[in-house]
């Protein structure tokens, strides 16, 4: 495998155009749109002109003038078109981890029986979302055990389960979990499976509907490119709409907010997982970033994500031999998401390094190094030149002088 | 009191520099800044740069090199000098709902004697803050009662309170409460106060430090001109914050969110307020409207502030007089925040026909019509001017025309 080989498959690639659609820094490889999506061109204009033109103008109007209202909805009806889901059952709102509070809330207050007292994750599974099951269960007396299991949580997943909160994408290694096939055996034992699409949205085909789930959050500041804190997204499959109610009752969770009535009485359908007024400028910036993904083939995106990552992995273990890389990724491509990872016992110093010379990864503890590939923006000869620039660090020894810098990157 | 009184009074306010700073459209005179406040001409600008600049360029270094990371606690800091705090006692986050729902569940969740089981608020209040607090007492099991008090709650402060919801400037009427003396109530009898501030900040001077408070929220998009669905704020007393304990416990308020460690361990300070990742887009915007309120002095706000709500008092009465239309909030002006509301049988047209007119403010439920007065951009000529559309409106009966529109104002 050569850079022209690389070349050539750029020339190939269907989605190429898609890189023009997007503000990208000079000298850069980006290989951390897992983290923060990039810039697409039309964000810019687009909340350039919700500034001046709907608040500096319109200004209290711009709600109905400019549909502000329905914007929580809108975009989460795009949503549901790239993730396999029907019109109205995904809406835009807050952050993950305050969705997951809502769905596990929600879920948790149902009547169970009395021996289906457990919330299940991995234990690898982003913090967040343990921390916030944590949380949850303090606040009701701590009547669920939260167990984690490391890997495939599919032989965990037992009469005993109340909710599992399952990540489809591992967040450090990449790993995809079958939606499908967890949800078949969830469905056998009783348990609710709330899914965590952070890493799969805008990544890997997500078929909702298709797959059998009912319940889902995701981040829109990764593959969806919506900016960083973007909203998160919420999903609730219309049948188990009336059923789950969630406890932050704010204004535009009511069926009727602007009655301005004394008792709180939730929107029939998604509209109750709304809480406060949504931030019109966030939710507009994370719009255009799905708009944008909407205009690709999710099938020609997979099969280039795949492509990206294969030669990743492959080019590492060919022209980086012996510098002790050590795959963190499935290395069957069908498990795998759009990141790849290494563990290596000098990553911080290694990633540091790579950053220094304009290949944006991220290091992830304790000794990984995370490469994430975005294909509407990241090109095969990217992978060439990314890992000819990690060949160069280690064949020269130059990791050992990499700055320190502060380690606050947010996944 | 004529036109050229109003004309000379705008000649010597102090303040009037600061109307060139907003982005106002032409035509429109603007008394809904108590809804959503107006574009700041800095904002615009600033906004650009955050999306072209530090995330199309700097990606996810700006969480570093753009001290993104940093974001929420800068805001509180710099709002902390506007409402009287320390620094340290304020940070920017979510939604006024769910601000509230972290202090309230904090602080019910406290040890407290049996018989001090009541969530104290008014009717009136704004709906929001009661459905929180019938969320979380839902989520609690109905532990306590919500009793809901007409007008001061002061008289209803005993000892079943556990935690006292009071919003200082109420959003109807504008009546502005004591708040040196509710607190001073409150400590009596061993309630715990939560100040909703969301018509309060940047509209009548705050001092939450010497005014004894220890917990509060508030609004960011109302005269603190953060733009439509700003980011919230939270105030925790430093002396309170060891022990007031959120349950939503995401990953931005754990003492060492990069370690992603498996267990939650909140954040020694007013960080533990923080939960998912804040959009830093929302929260440039506000930014941009608190440094421009900084600007201002609090004292010489306040007496325009007062200097244009008892004009437009004066006005109605005199150039409106036999229309009908009854004085919604206090006639003294101590009492009074940045607003003032009519009672008229026939609100909702006329309020529809100023607005077709320019004159926006807005409509409450059931029959009020209720007007804002930002002095930072609100002219004593907009007041004559206001009245003058309106006695226009009541002398020709042209609000019997006023087309309907869409009741959706967000407050």
């Amino acid at each position: 495998m050569s850079r022209q080989d690389c070349e050539r498959a750029d020339r190939d690639d269907p989605l190429a155009g898609f890189r023009s659609r997007f503000s990208l820094p000079e000298g850069v490889i980006y290989l951390d749109g897992n983290s923060l999506g990039a810039l697409p061109v039309a964000t810019a204009e687009r909340i350039a002109k919700t500034v001046s033109d709907e608040w500096g103008q319109a200004l209290i109007r711009a709600w109905n003038s400019h549909d502000w209202v329905n914007q929580p909805g809108r975009v989460g009806d795009k949503l549901a078109r790239l993730l396999g889901a029907a019109a109205g059952e995904i809406i835009v709102a807050d952050s993950t981890s305050l969705n997951l509070f809502k769905l596990l809330s929600a879920l948790l207050t149902r009547p169970l029986n009395a021996d289906r007292n457990v919330i299940l994750s991995e234990r690898g599974n982003f913090p967040t979302d343990l921390y916030i099951a944590q949380g949850l269960n303090h606040l009701l007396g701590g009547r669920f055990e939260l167990k984690l299991v490391e890997g495939d949580p599919s032989d965990a997943l037992d009469r005993s389960i109340a909710v599992a909160i399952i990540t489809q994408v591992d967040y450090r290694s990449g790993r995809l979990l079958d939606m499908a096939a967890l949800n078949a055996r969830a469905r056998e034992v009783g348990a609710s499976i709330i899914w965590d699409l952070s890493h799969s949205g805008g990544a890997v085909p997500v078929q909702l509907g298709e797959d059998g789930a009912e319940y889902a959050v995701g981040c829109g500041y990764k593959y969806l490119n919506g900016g960083p804190g973007a909203p998160a997204f919420l999903y609730v499959r219309s049948d188990r709409q009336a059923s789950t109610r969630q406890p932050l009752t704010g204004w535009f969770g009511h069926a009727a907010p602007f009655d301005f009535a004394t008792d709180y009485r939730p929107a029939a359908g998604i509209d109750q997982m709304l809480v406060g007024t949504p931030s019109v400028l966030a939710s507009t910036a994370l719009e255009c970033g799905v708009d944008l993904m909407l205009q690709a083939d999710m099938s020609v995106l997979r099969a280039k994500s795949v492509a990206l990552t294969e030669r990743f992995i492959q080019l590492v273990g060919s022209r980086c031999a012996g510098h002790g890389f050590e795959l963190a990724s499935p290395r069957e491509y069908s498990q795998r998401g759009s990141q790849v990872s290494f563990r290596h016992e000098h990553a911080w110093p290694i990633m540091q390094a790579l950053i220094e010379r304009g290949v944006i990864g991220d290091f992830r503890k304790p000794d990984y190094v995370r490469f994430g590939f975005a294909p509407l923006y990241v090109r095969h000869v990217d992978v060439w030149d990314a890992v000819e620039s990690l060949k160069n660090i280690m064949d020269s020894g130059a990791w050992r002088e990499a700055r320190f810098q502060k380690l606050n990157a947010v996944t």
